[in-house]
């Protein structure tokens, strides 16, 4: 097996593609962000939910979010995932946002030993300006 | 002004410079972990000081990191800072480590409200194969 946050991950991956937006928000903490795109971040659960609606909408609901290659960089309670993520989106061709990504997540472990999703940021450093 | 992990960088940035691993130890929690290079990760205190330690040789003690761009991005406790980083190292002109990388690094707010560095990752998701 892998380690527990691959599996976390690609379960997340599924529910985006299922469109089952309650479901994704188990995998993410209370006060998690998320980039929806440089310069636009979504805080907590009550803007991330909304936020992922708004992005299924923007690709027509068919959105297959799935990671290629993983590296987890772990430190106690904390874990750095950096992935090389890929975004199939049949219906849309012309988005300018890349289907193919550096990603970086980073995850918390809480009081109960579970992985939470803190900060989910597909576009990883390349919302450095260089 | 600016975020006080900016200033906590810089200062951390001063102590290699200085060769200070006593103070530079400060900056990390107990439990953190540094990518020495992709493939070799240096976990808690007691092993980052003695890997300090050798990159400093391996630098022949002139080592001087920089910033330049930072983007914090903070969900609660935890916080991801992707940095466009500098590694100046004058006396060391044939090194294949890259002396401009774009850095993640993760802190982690202790019960205090310090901010720790918790994962030390300069290679940033060039640790990646593709």
């Amino acid at each position: 097996m892998g380690h527990p946050i691959k599996t976390l991950i690609k379960q997340a991956d599924e529910a985006i593609a299922l469109q089952d937006l309650k479901k994704l928000m188990d995998f993410y903490a209370d006060d998690a962000i998320l980039v929806v795109k440089p310069g636009v971040v979504a805080r907590g659960k009550e803007q991330i939910e909304p936020a992922f609606h708004r992005i299924l909408e923007y690709y027509r609901g068919e959105m297959r979010p799935s990671q290629k290659e993983m590296v987890i960089l772990e430190a106690g309670d904390t874990a750095l995932v950096l992935a090389h993520t890929m975004v199939e989106t049949p219906l849309m061709t012309d988005s300018p946002y890349p289907a193919e990504r550096k990603a970086t997540y980073v995850f918390r472990k809480n009081k109960d030993g579970d992985w939470l999703c803190a900060i989910d940021n597909s576009y990883g450093t390349e919302l450095l300006l260089l």
